[in-house]
């Protein structure tokens, strides 16, 4: 049994792994001012899910939140006797070379989502996180080429907020028509219609520069409303990078 | 000769119009602190282009900054002796009904391009202003019937920075490519290349639901260096908004 951390800007999403099967949980930020705080809040959701603590045998790490690293590797230390494993480009995994500028600059989340895809999607995959960011991370040839970055839903939501006098709070919803009536619905199509579709042509784009079909495959978030509707979200996969982590932290095991 | 003031939420955008001409300055939000501060930086940058203050005869106002239109209205009262005309949905001009659920919600700025686009380029017209936030303005048959509100390319930037913990600043720029290579790249084609290809089918899309082709005006911030590359800048137009407040407060003169 696995423990593994999806440590984002937003919220971090504990998983706990056994025979292929997921259990999960979002913690806030505010979990990590104390490494007995974050034990407390771990340990008790763990209980109440009747998970045997002792039975934990590996803990697997993808943070974008370097400050929170320490406290969460101290909870480690301190309550679980397991190897404690962060995921970096450092290590090779799955024989996925790393075709950037700074190998070592790609989010945690990201290697996660590029490892777990091609070990079960394949070798030409196009990944789409919706978190705090929406990240666009392309593998082919079973390497990773590259991406893009795009705010999250709730991030362009808020930032037309914050810097704005006159707009109001809005709910995450694809609505079907295209002229918005009133500033919900303008919002609506804005941010999240038009981001869609934003994502659909850089899609097709990849696909005509490369002249190759990729596997696209959505994670993050709760995009599963969104699955009917969208091309997109095709293959959903809300444990994508949790996947990731288990597949990264048993062969780092493994070579130790 | 006129006085016009676009007031947004990143800057004001303060114009002269005489004989279909524009001058234009920008100044920011620290200007509106006091009535004879801000006439201090107004009048300074109007000697020094040799704008004659007292050929000055009508002064309008766009503003999305309610908190700042008191001392606006104080320093034209204080150092103008000129009439004063804010723009608001609720004088009908230009025979345009604002056919959405709110009319008085529409921000003046949207109105003012809206005026413009029906006096300038027909009856069928879709306004992109590009601001600190992107609005998409639809007038059909002569009238408004909607839009959609999307994060401008600052705004969006800004917003991956101060929810996230890695990511650098970045300028605005459209790369020719479609894999990013590094982080700057990365956000250049999630935030920039990605909107532009979201509002391109937006406008597809609004012109298949309605059946009827429209004229895409473009305006706001320094795009015109985007208008050989991008189609939806073919009509680029930096005086659109400021036209629309030309228009709407001669009207409203006249009625008065």
């Amino acid at each position: 049994m696995e423990l593994l951390f999806d440590v984002g800007n937003s919220y971090t999403m504990v998983g706990i792994h056994e025979d292929g099967k997921f259990l999960t949980w979002r913690i806030g930020p505010s979990s990590f001012e104390s490494e007995d705080g974050l034990f407390v809040v771990i340990s008790n959701l763990l209980d109440r899910a009747n998970v045997d603590l002792k039975r934990i045998t590996l803990a697997g790490i993808s943070s974008v939140v370097p400050n929170v690293n320490f406290i969460l590797e101290q909870m480690l230390k301190k309550y679980f006797s397991v190897e404690t494993i962060f995921v970096t480009t450092k290590n090779k995994i799955n024989d996925i070379a790393y075709l950037v500028d700074y190998p070592n600059e790609i989010g945690a989340d990201r290697i996660c989502n590029v490892i777990a895809c091609k070990e079960e999607y394949g070798d030409h995959v196009i990944a789409l996180d919706f978190g705090t960011a929406i990240t666009v991370d392309v593998l082919e040839g079973g390497n990773f080429v590259g991406g893009a970055i795009i705010p999250g839903f709730k991030t362009a939501i808020s930032a037309l907020f914050s810097r704005t006098a006159q707009l109001p709070k809005v709910e995450i919803k694809v609505p079907e028509y295209h002229l918005g009536k009133n500033t919900v619905d303008n919002i609506q199509i804005g941010v999240i219609k038009t981001t869609l579709y934003g994502i659909e042509r850089l899609i097709h784009e990849i696909k005509r520069e490369r002249n190759k079909d990729f596997v696209v495959v959505a994670t993050g978030g709760d995009m599963s409303f969104l699955s009917s509707k969208v091309s997109i979200f095709k293959h959903y996969d809300p444990y994508l990078t949790l996947k990731g982590i288990l597949y990264y932290s048993r062969e780092i095991k493994k070579l130790r």
